[in-house]
């Protein structure tokens, strides 16, 4: 590729985002990766940690990469913009260390999603210490926030499971098609949503031929998927927001129960749906009576959405499906990192679902 | 095995229902399998269509039957009940057949389900020609019916989904502590649920790493759950009934939203269930705060519940998990024959959860 | 149960091989578990370490137990038998307490299956402090040692391997039918065969949808492997042993490649297998021509073996397939359990294969 | 993408192989399929059949094609070159009109594999009705043949197995490092090498946590393999080609066992591997000691080579892993194209290991 790409760093190179971030930019045209981090594997080259990084071309030039402590200095003097992959409550103090720097931060965690200091600090437990950074921080969702995030210096990349209940609910809301205040999300995960740590509970005999509910309730993504159905419904909105964990490896599916706000047809409610995402390049309204899978996501950015309405209940169902690691997590990434550096925003994302 | 068990026979033994209640039966110290029906397999040994019968001992005595034609008079001759393990519609008839020469039924088809007859022709878009024996059947949930169980001679077994759902509700509506008209249940249910007729939408490569919705609003087993839900809560109960495939083999977890008919402490509510189901020896009401998962229940009998109250939203969200071949088909089918037989309730029945 | 049954202990009780001995002892109706110890969960009761042992009946019984610290003088206080499911090293002076106070035990680790003192220390690479009993162990692995089981105080638990390769090469090494000298054994085993300590490298999204070789040519079962097929063969046998890691839960299939010793056709080995282990309860030689499926002794007792000739080559080829928790360990515990307290060896063991 | 891209047809499109190559030819930069056809589904929207294909961009633009009936008129006025999915015996005949039309053709069965019209008439048990054209076509292995490729006019395109199989052989029988007439071939395949067609035996329930072996001694890629491994050996071999069915959708790994030629140690096997290698840009030999896994090379045209020498034994062991769907067909279709159009040999075929 050409040597015009612009340089970014990872810092937090160990999880899933991380390796799924590689792999996006393996294939983009527009930026080289530069700098990987990671306190506990620094010294090492990325191939030693994933053995897949390796052979002629992109994939082999970042495999020998060799991975660095996360020093806001270093990583300033060689990237333009950094994506930071680290848990909440990390990701503060190093976004604020880049941004004074004069490099663009894509935060993957939680830490400036929730507008509201307050409701941060109740749901995560723990102090925020950035609050300026909090009150400039652009919401990652281009199907809402496309303007600012081009103006952005900080974008807080969206939470997995709020990108498909947000685009599942948006049309329904903004135009009132729905009760505000009726509102229940379900929602199952394939097992990258539990993220890389070694820990009994997600190893292969545990989670294999077996599902289940967990965090009933009180999941952390509720105030994320509230704040921004509020400012759909233009009300404040309180939703039971629910999660299970699939064995599989990647995939959201949210089955989203609305109450019709008055009666309307499948027709009516896909006709909404397809006019308000027509010109969106990674949301696909199904065809009126088909229902996404998660396998036809597999690897891409794709929203897929189906709907149902249950005329004896009076009822609009919605089924949004995301892969979770990308649309979900590093393929929205770089679609933000896209629009703050000027690059076309579907730039390195045309990525085909890998079938089966 | 004593030569004193009681003769059984079984019509439909190439699906996954007759595959499951052979395993029961292998193991039940009451009755003996003496005939095993199919119209496409008959003339082979049953090790022949199920090589995982055979060896020394019952598995290899019972594989070693050779499959009948499904012939009321040679079964009559033969058992003193028959499991009918065939598609709705199919069954009607060959009941009446049965019960006509003196043999007792467990039918484990939905034919006998719904004691209205127009529910029935609506939802399956077939007549039902056997109006009276539909009158006297009973539905075989033993938490709900277990004296009249007792009596029959003909059973309709529960279907799979409806198990967990009713097992879910049945305290919660039965003492009033939740709305009757804003239920919704969300199920999910691993393959086994779709049969074993061979198409591509079931191979291994759909559905394996991948997750789906089916089938909403309109599923057969509604108004199974609102017949059963209805004569629960006292009054006519529509509820929102949605279902999903799982990329496993066994087990339903259905994720149950109601409406809090007035506040209710987690305490409280669990107190209610565990009071309900404390002589009952197949479910299992979770301790408080503890949620079920289905490999907990695979291969057993066990109904597992747990318990969530959302005090922010006045919501009750039940999680109730079954195995869907045993407690939701074969295994409750065997249950209603010890009790049409005067067997103890749970004999061949003490079944544990092979983990993992 | 009776009152009547035989106390029995456990050490070791958070693994794989311990949840699945508490499954087999459930429902045996010759051994009470009364101890059940664990370093780190003692204290708790069984049930909060595995929420599927609750319910009426001995499931929710043995749910309630207490883990204790593993005490010699408090098991054998309680305890005629005691198994040992631990790791190698740990169980030697384990098994030598208990034994110097009377108490029969069955290790479940390798401490005692290699008769010879060098080579245990050469492969596991630790001094075995206990070479007395390291003479006296007899290797439970009934179709050979059978006789020697009953009166032994120490049986050593074949590995789970080992038992698929020996049955598997039993009848040809013993006949003479192939060279001993040119021998692959190409096995996969499931991943509870990885055991349950937490490590990235067996969570579920390392290891679902994916296959991989380990331990090429130094696995630690190649030792024993070699030490029963060199008996069979009444000369030194040096074996290709190598390991693969499967994409399930439960079973083992190991692939035998062997040079025929003299033309024969796949009747007569087929005759030779099936009259070797007529007798057998344990070995399923399936029909000639047919091949085992590991879902067919899930969760079993049984090991399946297929044949197949090439006349071309000269070669006879052994599929021999086992559950690797039960017949390779704990179910084979307790058959050696059995024999040792006088109990009819497969009590409590006709277990049928949980299909699909 | 450009409008001058070249035209290309498949013939077959309801098989993996066909979905396969419509997810490799969406990212194409230099060629565009234009038509695709099914005797079955003629008439349908290819996104019909499959939903995946829909969206802005050329995902759906190729999910509007129309299928056709497969007219080789109507094929050679459009394209300038076909690949060829559908069943052996089949391919025969409109391979041959075809290219008695000037249209260039990739045939993914395996009608032109075996150069010796008796062996495929031996092992395929049909008649070969184009004896000129199986002399011409050249075996699409760019490691061997990549300049042949180039200017053929018809590729018969290496069956999955024998891919990993002939790569993994190939630089110990070219340099005679062992033996031509010992070697062992035990290899393992994901369940979309058993192809798309409804079948029992490959639902998800009969698959799914289980593991088999199939077709031992006489699977039909047997002949492919020692045809080419006969040729790189210089001496007839005949070798020991045995298969088996992994729970999991993609990926093949071949455990290869060989005897020395001579004592070698694991440094000089592994430097004739990397150095046979090294100018290949999609075989990657992992470092000495490494061992390859099929999720490596998920959805991607590497065949990952990882070596061990067993000193005891004399033995080297290869183990070769590659995408049966990308690498192991369509992938390697693509590649041939590319040289038979002139194009770049690894054009559109940079793709990142999907992970996990």
């Amino acid at each position: 590729m050409a040597n015009t790409r612009i340089p970014v760093g990872l810092v937090g190179v160990t999880g899933y985002t991380g390796m799924e971030l590689a792999r996006i930019l393996a294939g983009h045209p527009g930026m080289e990766l530069v700098r990987a981090t990671s306190r506990s594997e620094a010294g090492r080259p990325l191939s030693s940690l994933y053995p897949f990084l390796s052979g002629p071309g992109e994939l082999g030039r970042m495999g020998a990469l060799t991975i660095t402590q996360p020093d806001p200095a270093d990583l300033a003097a060689a990237c333009k913009l950094v994506f930071l992959a680290v848990p909440h409550k990390t990701a503060q103090d190093i976004a604020a260390a880049l941004i004074a720097k004069g490099v663009k931060v894509v935060d993957l965690s939680a830490d400036f999603r929730l507008r509201d200091k307050n409701v941060y600090e109740k749901w995560y437990a723990t102090p925020h210490t950035q609050q300026a950074l909090l009150a400039e921080a652009v919401y990652g969702l281009p199907e809402l926030y496309r303007e600012d995030m081009k103006r952005a210096r900080l974008i807080a990349n969206p939470g997995c499971y709020p990108t498909s209940a947000i685009l599942g609910l948006l049309p329904a809301l903004e135009q009132g098609l729905v009760s505000a205040s009726d509102i229940v999300v379900d929602s199952k995960s394939g097992t990258t949503g539990a993220g890389r740590k070694a820990g009994v509970g997600t190893l292969f005999c545990e989670v294999s031929d077996s599902f289940r509910a967990y965090n009933l309730t009180r999941h952390r993504h509720t105030p994320e998927i509230e704040q921004e159905a509020s400012r759909l419904a233009g009300e404040a909105v309180a939703l039971s927001f629910n999660t299970h964990l699939l064995p599989m490896n990647r995939g959201i599916l949210s089955t989203i129960y609305t109450k019709l706000a008055r009666p309307l047809s499948l027709a009516e409610a896909h006709a909404a749906y397809a006019e308000r995402y027509a010109a969106e390049g990674f949301v696909r309204v199904l065809p009126a009576g088909q229902l996404p899978e998660t396998r036809f996501v597999r690897g891409t950015m794709f929203c897929d959405i189906g709907l149902a309405v249950d005329e004896r209940l009076g009822r609009l169902i919605i089924v949004a499906v995301i892969d979770n690691l990308c649309r979900g997590a590093s393929g929205q990434a770089v679609l933000g990192a896209n629009l703050m550096l000027g690059l076309p925003e579907d730039q390195g994302l045309h990525l085909a679902p890998l079938m089966p």
